[in-house]
């Protein structure tokens, strides 16, 4: 038996508000057979740039062949585009906003698949301004579902809006990043790769804050509670954390502050 | 093959109590084939008013046969009544407090069925007097999803408690209304439907505030960020939003509050 | 047709990480025909207590031959040990500190099976030191989802982390207890048995507060908004509620506070 297939759902709605009902609603009424699968709805509204650091770290885990659902998109309505996506076996719908940035960046071969979503006859007959998840993503998503080829969604697009998302820069004794995101418990994941980093006690600055001399754990329970430190986040980067605590809120980081870190103490 | 029946959650319970887990549990084990969807379990505490909206317009999305929880229910174990209600093809349980009303009040032809669940053999054998939906919500809900016909379920009701919610009143110049629901993103939701409203650049007063003088616009990214602007919200009202912003906390609104909009300034 | 086979998942991840959404796609990666049901992911961070209380109340409800997830896990990577436990017909995996105490004590014959998971071959082939419910717990669920035994897994093991909750004492006057849980309407629930209390007007002493004499009442709504009252939580134990309103922020309580009634005043 074919297993039924699977939609997967990230947006920014809340889940105070009937958007994500009204969303599954449709998905089930053009697709019966769908499984919906809930990632997230508590994105920060807005939040694109959270939207694609959630993205690339959990839609890789999927199945090939899932189809995800991404609406996190303050452009709803004006003339962005509205994209299909098929990277490394998964398809993805969502507004050209830049959501798939990191997805494309960590594709591997053969490259992304884009087209703009063009095909009317996919979408709800009466497409409001102001909530596309409802009447453009989630119907093409079912569509795609019931086995529609993304071809037929509409032309390839070779230009998508890319966020400007900057790259880590290392050398022997420094290396110069940024908070990339701040998970529930508030720890801080950097985009500094692990492979970039020598596992020693290490000078870090965040921001023009005091320099922090962390000790280098394998992982939490590694120091005694309360105490920061360093380590590899579980998807590859350095992470600074609060044992048993919430190092974001102690040190008052937001997602964007530079980050350095260096083996001897900062001038 | 036959999809398994869909069974939605709508509850006031949070997620941090084991309430809706509990519920999932009981209807999986009545009826192990049902597919349950969360459509929210963060309806305000014993805020029917906000369930009611949230119904209203979610559940018209389902396909036709879906099986609808609905648990806000201050009155739990009081006599207070447990109904069963068939609106344009959707079954729905939940407490006789209200939280229907709208959903009958859209409702198309042949009008709503209504029943009273008096039969305890399709509830749990003991039934607490602060948890109908661990022990008559969700029982039941499993039992219509193995295909048992309403009518076994109690005798018709046609009295129940319906909200004495306010429809707004227009004229050439003016329409009164009020805010129905604020959603996740802060955006203020009347209930002046968008039928009622010329798209001009209206004086917006609410509550007993400064007028406002807004533009009229069709989404979101067609003012300036952090600019306040009417627009129809996607389920067909007047809307009051702030650009990438919260206009509920930047004009300290409730639900409830009076609205009243205009083409010329209020004196 | 035989049912899929459901998953349950509670973690403290929070939903705005992707961490959910990382062991969702493992699970249906391994075992593409799951049903995975979201218990709860805003169990309180590092919350091992919080955990077993929700776990204890929600899993009995489920289907005999339910797999259940359990990752709240301050000790990740470090020597704790990983466990599998059958109880009463439920499967359930998680780390080797305290999340299945109450579950435990609570189990009917047969007692209780509890092995290790030693079995690296049921695990993801890289193993990180931070994130064991996407490593080891997820795929051991999936395998298990797939028809696994659980005595592949690892050995039995006969000395279990325990947490040291303590139990209720109770004579003809007084009872001794604590705060063991507070759902997200603050209603307080104790650790003292239904069984072991008379519904009498009660002298209720929390912590070093002032005494509070409470009426009894069967329900919420047997008493005005605002009243706080005594009743039986609907897990069978006395709990301390504010009609329509949150008792822990009126009363400040906290869980671990020591709770005293007794039917005459305190000296």
């Amino acid at each position: 038996m074919v297993n039924p297939p699977l939609i997967t759902l990230t947006t920014d709605f809340g889940t105070s508000s009937p958007y994500v009902a009204v969303m599954k609603g449709v998905i089930y009424t053009i697709c019966p057979e769908a499984r919906i699968v809930d990632l997230s709805h508590t994105i920060r509204p807005q939040d694109v740039r959270q939207a694609a650091y959630f993205l690339a770290t959990a839609v890789p885990y999927f199945p090939v062949g899932t189809i995800h659902v991404c609406v996190v998109d303050p452009g709803v309505g004006t003339d962005r585009a509205a994209l299909y996506t098929g990277v490394d076996g998964q398809h993805l719908v969502g507004p050209d906003n830049g959501l798939f940035t990191l997805l494309w960046r960590q594709a591997r071969q053969p490259p992304p698949v884009i087209r703009t979503l063009t095909e009317r006859r996919f979408w709800r007959p009466v497409v409001s301004a102001t909530f596309h998840g409802r009447d453009v993503f989630a119907p093409v998503a079912a569509h795609l579902a019931r086995g529609l080829p993304p071809a037929e969604l509409g032309p390839l697009h070779t230009q998508p809006v890319q966020l400007a998302l900057p790259t880590a820069v290392c050398d022997a004794q420094t290396c110069s990043g940024e908070i990339q995101f701040i998970d529930d418990f508030g720890n801080l994941i950097t985009n500094i790769p692990a492979a970039e980093v020598s596992q020693l006690p290490a000078w870090v600055v965040i921001g023009n804050r005091e320099p922090l001399h962390l000790p280098w754990v394998r992982t939490y329970g590694d120091a005694p509670v309360g105490t920061l430190v360093c380590l590899f986040s579980s998807d590859g980067f350095l992470e600074i954390a609060q044992v048993q605590g919430n190092a974001a809120r102690r040190l008052q980081v937001h997602v964007g502050e530079p980050v350095r870190l260096s083996i001897t103490r900062p001038a």
